[in-house]
């Protein structure tokens, strides 16, 4: 029973709790029986506080609280400000610090009646530093970076939603990894108030859930926006693309017939699916990414990099002199490609609902060392675009998965509900790992 | 002596102690002079340590920093947070909570070679509810907020720089109304990581300083970007457009008719100066202002309204009320009347350098209860544009007027080239108050 109710998603939660079928703190003890039975291994969370959590269940199931995510455990990626834990942005520099107030986005989510179980590890200032988490489906794997517990603890039934963020690939890859539903939101449309800044032309506020349905509430809690029963007039995506791009040939064998088996399916259902070459104004944008993070990052963070630079890995703070060294020339040259390539793309949402690509390079790699290859989120992530990661497949080692479609800017709703309807006819289902 | 350094530029600080004519400590002691001598009345600062500036200052002095700001001493508003000072959002939920870090515009400054040199009054949340403060050209009125402490700063010669922000008028108005120049960054463009959030698409970064070099060299040691001897090939603005805009009547004669003064004088100097028509896209903006402040600073202050609504004034409270109820539909209504109104903008700046147009209603209003009105820059912060402000002419009561130019989105240091060629062409100075 206890497992049961940690594998429900949030949307189920929430309505069975409304209902009065379920209470908030029996989903959160099985939650937390979750964590101690598998996160001494798996070391999704940083810190935690269960007495806190379960009582804050309790108080929920005292109250007439009406929220859409009305007793849904939520994980919180550590770089998020959180009144109650210590937020410590993956770093020995801010061990234990302790905000004064909670982030905007988990301060919404509340207010929808989520409750936050804990913080998740992120890695080193959500660049490439990795933490301790490990891939719940293999723990001998990683499970991607930076939002890598978030990911672990939802994709392993620790939390029903959890929170992150994506500067290159952050968000898409650890979903992917570990097998579950990302949703990165079009950038700067997310208020990120009290979340640590990498590059603000590119962070992006990110969530991960096992049901798709998840998203579009968490979404909905953090944005105001209209719930999927009260949209009128949703009708299924008529066009999509099928994009390899410039690095198709960069991904393993795997992970190209698992995509190309995703489209196949698709077009199956009746889907219109359609090649679309890589217009040139795309092709340099993962190179464009980098410089626009480096330029970025080594002003949002040049306060670690001045006082604290011993506290810093080498790759972070190679990161900061990289950025410190580009010129405002290449930095404007950058931006200008993005420019150029993000009205490119606008034109071509006029032709399709959707662009399906790849999400990562393949399954999750072995070893914790490295949070793996970011490549097939760059582009995406420079063009400040949403997208909704979709697992799909297995590997041969029954590792996860996943493509990731891609919308227009701004159009997030849209997106989702197509992401719902892609997920139903590819009848995509996570379960978390067995004990 | 000493109120002679206190009242020079930043640029000619810089210039001054990188040639050996002059010590940051020297400046420092000028500015902490003016500080004892005045702020017991104009109240510009909220936490202040003169032991530590001056130490910083002699450090300066001690190194071959080639900063392109050094030792010049800036003052900051106190939604910027601050390792030295405390970080109180001009809330008393806040009072005393010390950050771990600098803000990014903070840092980059002290990066230039500036040196902090305390936290300046805020209005409450750099909304509307007043400090302090008080205009130092005539104590009884208001200096304008919410950028309140920093303009009178500024203005009273207490420091040669002023870090700000404007989400309604909050640069723009004290600039104005204490009589300094003001800029107000492209929405967006500058990193506010570490900068209370109002309002996501309508927070700005601003500077305030009394020459208008001290802006473009400001605007480099945060961006990057060259500075003005390095810019080859800059011209003078040609063409430049009046605009009256929807409000002219709302405005009183003593402003109406300086802004016009200011128009000729510029006509007859050569500049070619056109009277532009309000487009229809641009009418209603001010209102569409309110509703996407209200919205979104529902959200990002949800946190302080959930915990602790009696420590916020009634106005603030109203604020988010205002827009809890306010509902998607609307707020999507009026950032699609933003997105319409951006587009005719931008082809206005096809053919005009900039345009010229009040920077507020009047000079600043008697009385201290009231910050004065923002409504002369809603519509140009919506629209997520550069301006900057100009101090020209004094009223009756001698007080300082003003009026603004915008500029194209992005286009923010030829902005800040033409306003300097502008202020030449007008022999724009500004002095300090005697004592």
């Amino acid at each position: 029973m206890s497992i049961d109710l940690c594998s429900m998603s949030a949307a189920k939660i929430a309505n069975c709790i409304s209902v009065g079928e379920l209470t908030a703190e029996a989903v959160m003890v099985s939650c937390l029986d979750r964590i101690n039975a598998r996160d001494s291994v798996v070391k999704s969370f940083i810190d935690f506080d269960a007495d806190r959590a379960l009582s804050l269940a309790r108080a929920s199931d005292q109250q007439a609280n009406k929220g859409i995510l009305r007793g849904v455990p939520f994980a919180v990626k550590d770089i998020f400000d959180t009144v109650d834990l210590p937020t410590s942005w993956g770093s020995p520099i801010y061990a234990g610090v302790q905000p004064p107030r909670n982030s905007s986005c988990v301060e919404l989510l509340i207010r929808a009646g989520a409750i936050p179980i804990g913080k998740t590890v992120t890695t080193e200032f959500a660049y490439f530093s990795p933490g301790a988490t490990r891939n719940p489906h293999n723990l001998e794997h990683t499970p991607g970076g930076s939002s890598s517990g978030s990911a672990a603890a939802v994709a392993d039934g620790m939390a029903a939603l959890g929170l992150g963020s994506q500067t290159a690939a952050s968000l898409t890859r650890p979903a992917a990894y570990c097998g579950v539903f990302g949703y990165k939101a079009s950038q700067g449309l997310i208020d990120l108030q009290g979340v640590m800044g990498l590059a603000a032309s590119l962070d992006s506020l990110g969530l991960m859930a096992r049901d798709i349905d998840d998203l579009i509430l968490a979404r909905a809690a953090l944005c105001g926006t209209a719930l999927p029963h009260e949209i009128t007039g949703y009708s299924p995506p008529q066009k999509l693309a099928f994009f390899r791009g410039p690095h198709w040939q960069e991904a393993d064998h795997s992970t190209q017939i698992n995509c190309v088996a995703a489209v196949e399916a698709l077009a199956s259902s009746g889907l219109c699916v359609t090649d679309l070459d890589c217009p040139p104004e795309l092709y340099p944008l993962s190179e464009f990414h980098k410089t626009v993070m480096a330029f970025e990052a080594a002003r949002a963070r040049y306060f670690e990099f001045r006082n604290h630079p011993k506290l810093l890995s080498d790759a972070f703070y190679s990161l900061i002199e990289a950025g410190l060294s580009t010129s405002r020339a290449d930095y404007d040259a950058a931006l200008a490609a993005r420019d150029a390539a993000e009205s490119v793309l606008a034109n071509l949402f006029l032709t399709y609902d959707a662009i399906i690509t790849l999400a990562a390079p393949s399954s999750a790699p072995a070893g914790i060392d490295s949070t793996g290859d970011p490549l097939f989120s760059r582009m995406w992530t420079l063009m400040r675009v949403p997208t909704v990661t979709l697992p799909f497949g297995r590997d041969t080692n029954n590792l996860p998965l996943a493509f990731q479609l891609v919308g227009g800017f701004g159009a997030d709703e849209r997106l989702l509900a197509n992401s719902r309807y892609i997920a139903e006819q590819l009848q995509i289902t996570c379960t978390i790992p067995r004990l």
